[in-house]
C-alpha cells in the first residue's frame, strides 16, 4: 500500500506528485520538504487505498497498512495515537486533485479517546481537553452520523446565553464538560455512536472521506471539473497541532495581499483560542494580523517572510492555514492566487505593474468567475432566513418590497422605492414591471421560462420555479410564513434562495483592473474570434457596446413585438380577417420596427448587426389559452375577446417547440417576413443618408433543408432590391438550430453569407428535453446520478451537440469556404463552450451583453490555452 | 427544336427513347413503327420547347417550330388544321416519363374552330360537328379556363332529363346546338373565351399543359416519384380519330386479361359513340368485348389478335387504349400491367404457373400498393355528396350510423348497428368505442393523433382532423347540413372524404394468390432481412402472426395501461401520496400486465417479442388539464377530482413530446419499470413453465447518454437474476429515438444486445417538427411548394434521419459487430424507406400488422433491386 510521510522524497515532478498525493497532499509535503517549514508531521495515503475500498471494502490489509503507517508517526512524534501519556491526535484530510473545498470535509480530533482526554488535560488543562473532545463528538456526528449541525450549535448558544457570554472560548469549563455529555447522547440518540478506540475512529474517518468521494455531490463537481467519475482519493493524517490549546493559540489563514480586495501587503486574521478547518464552526475573537505585529512582532514577522517567499515563488498572492500553539507557529496547507473576484483581478493587474507576470499570464490566470463575481451583486446569507429555494435564473442579489402586478411595480418604482416582482410566470404583458424591478421572483417555469430568460438578457437578478412559495391574493405564504405587498424580501439569483427581510449585498462596482485586464484579453483575440451580443433593444446594444460587443450576433426581433404600445397591432395582424387587414397591421409594424432598427443601427454604427426574423410562434403573443377558456366558460368575454378565444384555439399547439415557428411562420404569412426586412432596409437607407454606416444581416430562423431556405431569400433579395439598398451591406444567413439544419449544412451553405448556430434549440432537439420541462427536476435527477455529465443547456454537449455543430461548420465552409460562422445560443457566454467553439473554429460568439466581458476573456483563454499557465 | 413525326426511326435504345419523348410518345412510336398497328399519325414535342417555354415564356421559335410539324402532319394526313374541307383535329397530350393519369391532362379535339365545324359537318353530319364542339368547349373551359366541370355536367343532366334519354347520345341534334351556344356564353361569363384560331387553341393547349406540369400537384408527385423538379415535359401531337363519329364509333380499353380480376382471356369495354380520355365524361352506353364477338367478329377477332402479341412481347397484360371510327380501328396507346389491386396479383401468379415469368419476377412485378388495394375495402365516391374532407388517416371505406359518444358506439354496436364514431378528438377513454366502431372520425387532429395512431395500428378506417365539419350537441353541422345521431354517413380513409349516406365499397377478402405471391417474397428473404410487428396485445400479434409477422418488433406497454379497468389503476399510482400507496398501484398493475404478457407470449411462442418499457408522459393517463380546469371553474369538482387536478398541473408539460418521458420517466419513478420488467419475467417463467418458448427483449425507449441505459439495464438484470429466469433467453436493448442517440450509439452499444430505430421520434426531433402541429398546415404547404421532397413522416428522410440512421448503425455495430439492428417507427411499413434501412443493413423492420405484408413484399423489393425487372 502507497503511504508516503511528508518528508518522503520522491523526486517527481509537481504534476507527478499531485497525481500520486492529491493536491492539500502535494503542498504539504512540498513546505515540509523543498520551504522547511515547520509542518505538523503526518502521511498520505495514496488513491491506492480508495481504489481497493471501491472495490473489497475496508480489507485487513487496509487496517495493517494504517496502523503501520501510525506506529511510524508516533516514533517521529514520540507520542502515543489516541493513548495517555502525551497523546497523538490526527487530522483525516481528503486530498483530491485539486481544491473541492467542502465537498469531502477533512476530520479534526481523530484518537480523541477517553484514554487521550486524559493525556491533553495532563499536558495542558481539563478545559482543552473537554472542549477538544467537544469538537471530536460533533464532528463525528455530523459528519459521519449525519446528525443535523443545527443542533450542537443551538446547544451552545444556549450555552453561551446561559452564562452570558460572547464566545465559545469564555465558557466555564465546568459547562464544558456538561456539553460534552449532552453532546454525546445527542449523537447517540440519532444513532451516531461514538468509537473510543483511536483505529476505530480513523477506521471510520477513513472510510467516511471514501463514501463521501463516492457520493453525488462530489461526483458531480468531479464531473463539471472534467475528472474521470473513477479517479480515487489520496488522503492525509497529520498530526493534530491545537489553536484551541489555551492562552497563545489561534488559528486561521494568512495571506500576502489582502484576499478581499486584492491590496498588497500582508493581511487575514486569526481565530483566538479556536481550532482550524471548515467542521465545527463556532462562535470565537477574531485577530487581524495588522494587530498581531504589535502584540507578537516577532511571529508576525516571521509570517509575513514566509508569504512573501512564497508569493515570489509563486508569482501571485498565496495564503498560508496557520496554526499557533501556545505561541509555536506551525503551516497546515497554502492557498495559491486570492478567492474569487476584485482581489483575483486586482492582483493580476498589479503583479503585471510589479513586472512579475506579463499581460498574457495575467489574462490565463483571471477567471471568469472573477469577472462574474465583480460583475454582480453578491449577497451575503449569513444567518439569512431562508424561506425558499427556487431556480437560480439569473445572477446577483436583490432587496426590495414584495410587489404581485407589474403595474403596482411601476408606480412604487416610480416613487424610488425598490420593488421584487412576485408572479407566478411573467409573460410580455409584465415586461413594464420588470423592467423597474430591483428582481424578479416566480413560483413556476424552469430557465428558460420568459422571466428567466429576459432577467439574463437585462442581468437582473431572478429567481424562478419557486414552487414552494403559494400565491394568494396580494400575498404569498410558504411554510407558514404569510408575506403580504410592501414587505421586504430578498432573492439571490446566483443559489435561488429567496429570504426574508433584507440580506447585505457587496456592491457591483467595476474596478479599473477590470477594464485593464479586459483589454488585455482582447489584444489576445485581436483578429482572431470577435466577440458579439445577443441584444434586441438599442437599450441593450449600449450596454453590450459599453461591455465591449464588436456586433449584435442575434437581435431577436420578436422583442420588438412585445411593447405595451405593440402588442395591440401584433394581435391586430393575428386577428386579421382579411389580407387587407392584416396588410394595415403589418403596415403598422413596419413603421415601429425601423424606428427600432434606426435606434439599434445608429447605437452599433460601423458594427455588423444581425437581425433574426420573427421565430416564436404567434400564440406566444395571443393570451394564454387556458385563462381565456376559463373567462369564456363564467361567461366573462368581451365579444373582442371571442375572437382571441378563437384565434388562440387554432393556434394552439401540442409542442410548440416543434411547431409553426420561424421560417415555418414566413412560409405561412410570407408578408410578415416582407415587412420585418422592409422596414430593417427602410432603417439602412434612413442611416445611411444620415451619414452612418449600417452593417446588417438578416437571420432566417429554423431552416431545415435549402429550397426552405432558397425561397425565403429571394424575399430578402427583392426586398433589397425594392428599397434601392446596396445589396453589399446586408447579407443574408440562417440559424442552425435543428439537427438536420447541421446535418444539411451543405445545402443551406449555397443560399448563406452566414451561419450562426442556435444552441439553445440545436440542444434541445439533439436531446430531446424541452427545457421548461425537463431542466426542473429531471436535469438535477440526472446530473446527480451522473447519467449526464454537465447541464448540456448551460455547456454545450461536446460528444452530441458539438459533433452537429462540428459537421455544419465543416459542411458549410466545403460549399462556401467564406461563410461567416458563429454562435448565438445562451452557451455563447459559458467559458467551457466557448473554448469548445474557439476550437471548432467559429469566427465569433455572440452572448447576452452581461456576459459579453465573460466571453472576451474566455476567448483569450480558449486561444492562450496551449501556453502554461504562468 | 426536336419534334418527331411518331413514325421517326430513332435508332434508340427503350430507355433513351423514352428519355426523349415521355412515356406514351415513346409508346405511340413503338406502336406506329415496331409493331405497325394503326396509329393516327403525330408527332411528339421533345422536352427541349419546355425548358425554352420555363426560361422564355412562349416564343416566336416555339410557334415556327410547332406550325411546321402541323404543316408535315398536314400533308401527311391530306387535311387542314381547323380548316373547311377535310379539317385535321388533333389531341395534346402531355407525355411525362411514368405514367401519371390525369396529372396534366389530355385536351382533345383541338382546332375545333368555327370553319372546321363546316367540314365535320359535310364529313359526317351536323349532330357529329355538335357534339365534337360540345366536347371542345367544355374541355377548354375547364382545363384553360378553370372553370368548374360541375356546372357542364349539370347542363346535361337537365337536358337528359328534360328529353327523357338515359345517354349523352341519344340528345337531339337540335338540342345538342343549344348546348353548345349555352355551353360558349357559361364559359365566357367565366371568363374562359374560346379561341377560334386553331393554332391559337393549339398554343393554349400547349402553354397549359407546360403551366400544370410545373405547377404544384404535378411537382409535388413528381419529387415523390424521385425525379428532378426541373424534369421538362414532352408532348405529343396527334391527328383526331373521332369515337363519336355515329354508328359503328365508339372508344375504350380493352385488355388481353380481365382488368379487374386477372383472369385470362381478353377482356374490357367499349363505349359506344364517345370520345376515349380522361376528360369530358358523359353518360353513354358500354359493349363488351364479349358482345362485340357476336356483332364485330372481324374486329374483335383482330384485337385479341393484337393483345396477344403484345402481352407474349411483354410479359404481362396489357391493355390498349381503342378508338373505332365508322367500324375502322385505331390505337391511341397502351399500357402495360393490370390496375392496381386482385387483377395485379392474380396475373403475375397466373404468369408464373404458365411459365412465361418466374416467381422472383413475379415478386419484383407485384407493387405495395396492389398488395393495400386487396387489404383494405376500397369506396366506390362516384356520385358522391362529399360533405367535408379531412385527413386521410387510416385507409379503407366504413359506412355506419353516426354515434357522438364511445358508449353509445359499445351499445349499438352491441346489437350489430355498423357505426361510426365521431368525437372532436378521441382520448384513451374512447378505447372500448373505437374497438367496436366501423370507422372513426374526428375534427381535430393530425395523423398523429390518438386516433389516428390507433386506427392505424388496427387496420381501421379513419378520417381525423375535418375541420369543416362543427360538432354540436348530438350532431355535426357541415356547410349547412345537419347530421344527427343515426344517420348514415361513409368515410373513406385513403382519400380523406366523408360522405353523406352509403357508399358502396369493394370487399377485402384475400384471394389465394395473394399468400402465394407473399410466400414467393419470403424466399428472396429467407435469412437476410426479417419482417416483425408493432404488436401490443394479443388479439393485435394474432392478426400480426396471421400475415406473417416473424416476431414483435415493439410492444408498447403503455397501451396495456389504457384498458377500461386498467386506466383507474394507473391513475392511483400517479395519485399516489406515499410510496406504500404507490407500491399497492403497482402491484396491482403488475398482475394485469403479467396476464397480458403471458397472453401476448404465448400467440408468438417461439419467435421474439420486444418489449418497450412506459414511454409516453404520465399525463397522457390524465384527464385533460384544460377540462379540468374549467370544471373546477365551474365549481363542478368531486373531491377526488381536486387531487386530479392537482396532479395535472403538476405533470402539465409546455412540450410533453420533449418532457418527462420514456427512461427519464423510469429514473424518477424507478418502482414503476421494475414492476414492468418483473411482470414480463413471471410471464416469462410461467409460459416456460407451461412447456412454452418465450423469447423476450427488454427495450429502454428515449435514452441520451451511455450512463443512462447502463443504469435503466442494471434494473433489468437485477429482475432477471431475482425472477431467476434463464439470461439468455431475455435481451436488453434500446430505441434510437433521439439525434443523440444515433450519434453516441457507440456508448450505447456498450449496453445493449439490440438498437431498434424509432424513426418517428427521430424525425421529429432532426426536423424540430412535431407531428401534431406540422402535418396539417405546415406540411401541406412545403410539399406543394417542393421544400421538402417528401412527408418525411410517410417516408424515411434519407438525407438527414438517414444519415443519423446510418452513423447509428456504424456506430453501434463497431462497438458490438453482433448487434440486432431493427427500426419500429410507422416507417417499417412504408416501401420507400424499407428500401433506405434495407440498404442500411438493418436486421429486421418492424410496422402495424396490416402492413406486415406490404413490409414482406418490400424487403424483397429491395433485396431484388439489383436484378432487372422482368
Amino acid at each position: 500500500m502507497d503511504i508516503w510521510p511528508f518528508d518522503h522524497d520522491h523526486g517527481l515532478a509537481d504534476e507527478e506528485l499531485t497525481a500520486r498525493l492529491g493536491r492539500p497532499g502535494a503542498d504539504l509535503h512540498d513546505l515540509t520538504t523543498r520551504f522547511g517549514l515547520p509542518v505538523p508531521a503526518g502521511f498520505t495515503i495514496s488513491g491506492q487505498a480508495c481504489v481497493v475500498f471501491r472495490r473489497e471494502g475496508w480489507t485487513a490489509e487496509l487496517d495493517e497498512a494504517v496502523a503501520s503507517a501510525v506506529g511510524d508517526l508516533e516514533t517521529a512524534t514520540g507520542r502515543t495515537f489516541g493513548g495517555r501519556g502525551v497523546p497523538l491526535l490526527v487530522s483525516v484530510r481528503p486530498s483530491p486533485p485539486v481544491g473541492m473545498p467542502g465537498v469531502v470535509p477533512t476530520m479534526l480530533d481523530v484518537g480523541c479517546s477517553t484514554a487521550a482526554m486524559e493525556g491533553l488535560t495532563a499536558q495542558v488543562d481539563e478545559r482543552f481537553a473537554h472542549d477538544t473532545r467537544l469538537r471530536f463528538v460533533r464532528n463525528w456526528a455530523v459528519l459521519l452520523g449525519d446528525v443535523s449541525d443545527d443542533r450542537f450549535a443551538r446547544k451552545l448558544d444556549d450555552a453561551r446565553a446561559f452564562a452570558d457570554v460572547a464566545h465559545d472560548d469564555e465558557l466555564p469549563t465546568e459547562m464544558l464538560r456538561i456539553l460534552v455529555e449532552r453532546f454525546v447522547s445527542l449523537a447517540e440518540a440519532e444513532g451516531a455512536k461514538i468509537p473510543d478506540d483511536p483505529f476505530e475512529q480513523l477506521r471510520g474517518a477513513l472510510i467516511s472521506a471514501y463514501e463521501g468521494w463516492d457520493g453525488p455531490a462530489a461526483r458531480r463537481l468531479r464531473h463539471r471539473l472534467g475528472f474521470e467519475s473513477d479517479t480515487p482519493l489520496p488522503v492525509s493524517v497529520q498530526m493534530m497541532v491545537f489553536g484551541n490549546a489555551g492562552r497563545g493559540s489561534a488559528s486561521g489563514m494568512l495571506w500576502s495581499r489582502d484576499p478581499n480586495t486584492g491590496a498588497s501587503g500582508p493581511s487575514g486574521r486569526l481565530r483566538v483560542r479556536a481550532q482550524g478547518g471548515l467542521t465545527a464552526p463556532g462562535v470565537y475573537a477574531d485577530v487581524e494580523l495588522s494587530d498581531m505585529v504589535d502584540r507578537y512582532p516577532q511571529q508576525a514577522d516571521t509570517i509575513s517572510g514566509w508569504l512573501g517567499e512564497l508569493e515570489e515563488l509563486h508569482r501571485d498572492a498565496v495564503g498560508l492555514d496557520l496554526t499557533v500553539e501556545h505561541g509555536a507557529l506551525w503551516v497546515l496547507g497554502q492557498k495559491i492566487g486570492c478567492p474569487v473576484g476584485t482581489s483575483a483581478l486586482q492582483v493580476a493587474v498589479d503583479l503585471v505593474a510589479e513586472g512579475v507576470i506579463d499581460r498574457r499570464q495575467a489574462v490565463a490566470r483571471v477567471r471568469a468567475e472573477d469577472l462574474e463575481a465583480v460583475l454582480h451583486a453578491q449577497a451575503d446569507l449569513t444567518g439569512a432566513r431562508i424561506l425558499a429555494t427556487g431556480l437560480a435564473a439569473s445572477p446577483g442579489a436583490a432587496v426590495g418590497r414584495v410587489v404581485f402586478t407589474a403595474d403596482r411595480a411601476a408606480a412604487l418604482a416610480a416613487e424610488g422605492t425598490d420593488v421584487i416582482l412576485v408572479r407566478q410566470e411573467t409573460s410580455p404583458e409584465d415586461v413594464h414591471g420588470m423592467t423597474v424591478a430591483a428582481g424578479i421572483l416566480t413560483t413556476r417555469g424552469g430557465l428558460a421560462s420568459h422571466a428567466a430568460v429576459v432577467a439574463r438578457g437585462w442581468g437582473k437578478p431572478a429567481v424562478c420555479g419557486a414552487e414552494a412559495i403559494e400565491l394568494g391574493d396580494g400575498r404569498f405564504t410558504v411554510d407558514g410564513v404569510v408575506v403580504v405587498e410592501g414587505d421586504i424580501i430578498s432573492i439571490d439569483g446566483g443559489t435561488g434562495a429567496v429570504v426574508l427581510g433584507a440580506v447585505s449585498t457587496s456592491s457591483a462596482q467595476r474596478p479599473d483592473a477590470f477594464d485593464t485586464l479586459l483589454g488585455w484579453a482582447d489584444e489576445v483575440r485581436a483578429g482572431r474570434i470577435g466577440v458579439r451580443a445577443n441584444a434586441d433593444t438599442a437599450a441593450d446594444a449600449r450596454v453590450a457596446r459599453e461591455f465591449g460587443a464588436e456586433g449584435i450576433g442575434l437581435c431577436r426581433t420578436e422583442h420588438m413585438f412585445l411593447g405595451e404600445d405593440r402588442l395591440p397591432i401584433v394581435r391586430q395582424m393575428i386577428l386579421a380577417r382579411t389580407p387587407a387587414e392584416e396588410r394595415i397591421s403589418l403596415a403598422r409594424l413596419r413603421l415601429a420596427q425601423k424606428a427600432d432598427f434606426v435606434e439599434l443601427l445608429e447605437v452599433m454604427d460601423g458594427l455588423p448587426v444581425t437581425v433574426r426574423l420573427l421565430d416564436p410562434p404567434l400564440h406566444e403573443f395571443l393570451p394564454d389559452l387556458v385563462e381565456l377558456e376559463l373567462r369564456a366558460a363564467a361567461g366573462d368575454l368581451e365579444p373582442e375577446d371571442e375572437r382571441l378565444l378563437e384565434v388562440a384555439r387554432e393556434w394552439h399547439e401540442v409542442n410548440p417547440m416543434m411547431g409553426t415557428r420561424g421560417v415555418r411562420l414566413g412560409w405561412l404569412k410570407p408578408g410578415l417576413y416582407g415587412m420585418q426586412v422592409r422596414a430593417l432596409l427602410e432603417a439602412v437607407a434612413e442611416r445611411t443618408a444620415a451619414g452612418g454606416a449600417p452593417v446588417v444581416g438578416v437571420m432566417i430562423p429554423l431552416t431545415v433543408s435549402g429550397p426552405e431556405l432558397a425561397g425565403a431569400r429571394t424575399w430578402v433579395d427583392a426586398a433589397v432590391q425594392d428599397a434601392g439598398v446596396v445589396a453589399s451591406t446586408v447579407t443574408v444567413g440562417t440559424m442552425i438550430e435543428t439537427p438536420r439544419a447541421a446535418l444539411r449544412a451543405g445545402d443551406l451553405a449555397e443560399h448563406s453569407d452566414f451561419f450562426s448556430f442556435g444552441t439553445n434549440d440545436l440542444s434541445q432537439l439533439t436531446f430531446g428535453f424541452s427545457r421548461d420541462d425537463v431542466e426542473g427536476r429531471i436535469m438535477a435527477r440526472y446530473l446527480d446520478e451522473g447519467l449526464l455529465t454537465a447541464n448540456p443547456f448551460e455547456t454545450v454537449d461536446v460528444q452530441g451537440v458539438g459533433e452537429l455543430v462540428r459537421l455544419g461548420v465543416e459542411r458549410g465552409r466545403a460549399v462556401r469556404p467564406d461563410l461567416e460562422l458563429g454562435i448565438c445560443g445562451e452557451h455563447g457566454g459559458d467559458p467551457a463552450s466557448i473554448a469548445v467553439f474557439c476550437a471548432l473554429g467559429l469566427d465569433y460568439v455572440s452572448c447576452s451583453p452581461f456576459r459579453v466581458p465573460i466571453a472576451r476573456l474566455a476567448v483569450a483563454h480558449a486561444l492562450l490555452s496551449d501556453a502554461p499557465r504562468s
